[in-house]
């Protein structure tokens, strides 16, 4: 039995591990006063539970399978048979599209409470889908063929869903000397077949899921397919690390010419601990341990992280509008798998959906409190 | 590994079980005839089931997550990061308010099947918060800070919940001689917020839950807050325990006068089997370990409980009706963890809202059964 | 700790294992083109997820714990608390009924990717109930009194439901020389009480569950009651196996005849692997662990099976269609608990609900792959 947050039981080359997950988060969100919506303000929210269990098996055969629940409904999160050999390893089921870096890393393992804007806006989630990795020193290759969100395929939800895509992504993550780099790149192609005609949408929330307001919005237009793509630089030195992003997507509109929507971010983050450094592998930052748990006389690691957050929903006849964010996150791990996370954002929108008054360009301030487990 | 029901893994400082929970009920329930009500009468039903997990962590961390599958809904109960230092404690996540010793009391190891009418009536339930507890010698002393039910709060179901309140209790019990005195009273504050617009109801059923009918609703009113308090005794000495609880809960009524409803219990109990003994652990019964359980020679424990149950939602202008219930509860043990309870419940109702022909006073009799297992 | 998939943990009488299971669907299913459904077609689709827990206790005591992911909403599959002694058995809480020898096999157990067609139509499910079973040398008896779907029960999709049923089954399996035999039947009766006002209706999906389309439909009709009964059959001897069932369903109509619906399969299944044979357990074919698997120097199980699927929901008035249907299955097993199924299926309809063009008889052809994992 070996222990990672819960015991890894161990016989022969079976495994099991049990896996659970709870984030619980406390936001204020303040717009200006000229926009009544009470959707703002102090709010509280369990942003993530999850349950489940991981395993291996003989063979090279692997399993993991967790449902999340969420915004009062239970969905399914990583949820896969996989078999790995050397370097080939393969995934069949509920899983991500290596939609991008930071959609990628774990959201107990992000270096702020919430990812990207254009995660978000772009609609990245995990589809059912078959998908095979690559990897040899540092070089990795992704890619695979996948449906829709397995509620959206579920007979339930109506049975004509016939969506589908390829996705595909390429790291380079060369060490120099005590410098881990990583250089990426994604596309992805999606046709949208019959779930065109219901249409899609790209829009976000002011940083925070606490809120249901969203001040950049395209509205739903029809659409065809979605094509989007995306360059990943990232670094880590010691304490220090850096990471950016950027990523653009076209809508195959029906009916009208196709716009192009773009997103990105650029951060950079330090440890105020001594030997603490921002943990990558298999071509994401992973979990990373503190150096000096609390309980061992230490007092965990504490990590500060500047992010400028950009997002631009405006293309063509389309205004969504922008979003130029500043965020500033502190991140408190006492003891391995245990993370408190404050962050302060800053939002300057320009065209926004909702109107300040006659204004809308506008700045929104939120402070966001997590206290997060996962094991 | 320890064994709690299910397997406790330990390694160091850190510790992992399964948790689980089914309760299976078939009850009768048999009002005047004169009241057509065909949710009425013999019903069965799954009245618990639950999945989850709680370990120990170092730096004397530790945490509970547990969902529960319940009334055709997938619900969050007990589920928190937990924090404790000698006599200090603290918890943060979704949790019950210190409500009453009643409510606190988990529903494996109550005396009877359901709870209290009050505890139900005054729509006692966990929410999200910030808890803290001090225990030393015969002194308990708890506290927080919360806000909603997390189904309340998540974003589908509207994100303008902005309700908190404040909650503490104090309890004191001391041992004299080979009796367990348990002495409480509890306060309660919450500040309905945009939530009271919607409106309170406060509303009970006929003891048990597989019927929707009640015959006790003081209807739906506006509200901006709710204050309450109760006051708590229980004993415990031997084969026999004592209980009993007052609860006043005042609705702070918008365009109205402030509406004051009462409740309360007492409860004497006995065990037919020599050697049991009613467990009291942290302010609360706790579950009960059989003497002699089947297996080992036994016939595990046998306890006998007679409850009488007080409900007035009437007050003011409103009419909600009271009850006079009298409940008779056996519950056999075979052995730790596995009961089966079999209750009678007579109801006598006054002002109920229901009409039985012409009257609104009258009797309905309960007959119920309920076989349970949690680890 | 034993290990059956997942850990089996031990300790004196006590054990628990973690429960799981994965079944991931790509579908095609391919009808005439003159019928105009979206829901036909290339579909894939979560087919079911769960995640539970089993024990053992002491005095004999057991249970088992299980929720179901399936078609966007949780269900409880088998739920019960169990006492075993020597012969005798028994199960209270959510749990099949007996219905029949393809019903009792477990889903990641069978020969092809879905039961007959009779099992869904007659809408078999697990239910609330108490049942018992006594099993001794080749002689098997199973009984029970049950109530309905535990979110039919449920207070939240009304209180009304009093349906209830009692039902039976006989199992004799001697063993002549090395052939297992099985000779099976059952009996059911359900009075449906306030349920029948709504109706009953039986129908069929063609083979696969990822589309909601049904060729064949009774309707909605009223009824009071349902009786049916079935017969069983099966053989196996080395890597061979055969098996056949017939069962009969009669609608206690209200206001109109009582119409009888009739179904039936008989399939012939043979390894390719020498070694391999189909595991028979208390009264069902049980999971069959492959003789070489993968990892140890073999290429684990490999069975083809060639499976005849009868259904008439044609009788009195009532023109429900019907189905002859030839079934092949292809199933892999590298590693005990873990199978890969490919199936090709060609229904031949005759008086179907959904016409193409003119004609309401013609073939539906279903090529369907699953990937499945079970703990």
């Amino acid at each position: 039995t070996a222990w990672k947050g819960a015991p890894q039981i161990r016989q022969g080359d079976w495994s099991f591990k049990p896996k659970g997950r709870m984030q619980f988060d406390t936001v204020a969100v303040a717009a200006p006063d000229s926009i009544p919506d009470k959707g703002l303000g102090l709010a509280t929210e369990v942003r993530r539970i999850r349950l489940g269990g991981e395993g291996s098996m003989p063979g090279n055969f692997g399993y993991k399978l967790e449902v999340e629940l969420s915004d009062n409904k239970v969905d399914l999160v990583d949820s896969y048979i996989s078999w790995q050999s050397g370097p080939f390893g393969i995934r069949l089921g509920n899983q991500n599209q290596f939609q991008s870096l930071d959609e990628l890393i774990g959201d107990t393992s992000g270096s702020v409470m919430e990812r990207a804007a254009f995660t978000d806006a772009f609609n990245f989630e995990r589809r059912l889908g078959l998908a095979a990795e690559w990897q040899k020193g540092p070089w990795l290759v992704q890619g695979g063929l996948f449906t829709d969100d397995v509620n959206a395929l579920s007979a339930s939800n109506g049975d004509e869903n016939n969506s589908y895509g390829v996705d595909g992504r390429l790291v380079f993550a060369p060490k120099l000397g005590d410098t881990q780099l990583h250089f990426g790149l994604s596309g992805h192609w999606r046709d949208l077949n019959s779930t065109g005609e219901a249409g899609v949408r790209y829009r976000q929330r002011p940083y925070s899921h606490v809120t249901d307001t969203r001040f950049l919005d395209t509205g739903t237009f029809k659409a065809s397919s979605e094509t989007h793509y995306g360059l990943e630089f990232a670094a880590v030195r010691g304490r220090w690390h850096v990471a950016a992003e950027t990523h653009w997507l076209t809508a195959g509109r029906i009916g009208g010419a196709d716009p192009t929507f773009f997103g990105g971010y650029a951060e950079v983050g330090y440890y105020l601990t001594p030997g603490d450094t921002r943990a990558y592998k298999g071509g994401i930052f992973d979990r990373s341990a503190p150096k000096n748990p609390v309980g061992q006389g230490g007092m965990g690691s504490w990590q500060l992280t500047l992010r400028y957050d950009y997002l631009d929903l405006n293309d063509r006849d389309i205004r969504g509008g922008t979003q130029n964010g500043y965020i500033a996150g502190l991140v408190w791990s006492p003891i391995n798998y245990l993370r408190f996370n404050l962050n302060y954002a800053h939002l300057d929108y320009r065209d926004a959906v909702l109107y300040a008054g006659s204004r809308n360009d506008y700045g929104v301030n939120v402070v966001g409190f997590r206290a997060e487990l996962d094991y």
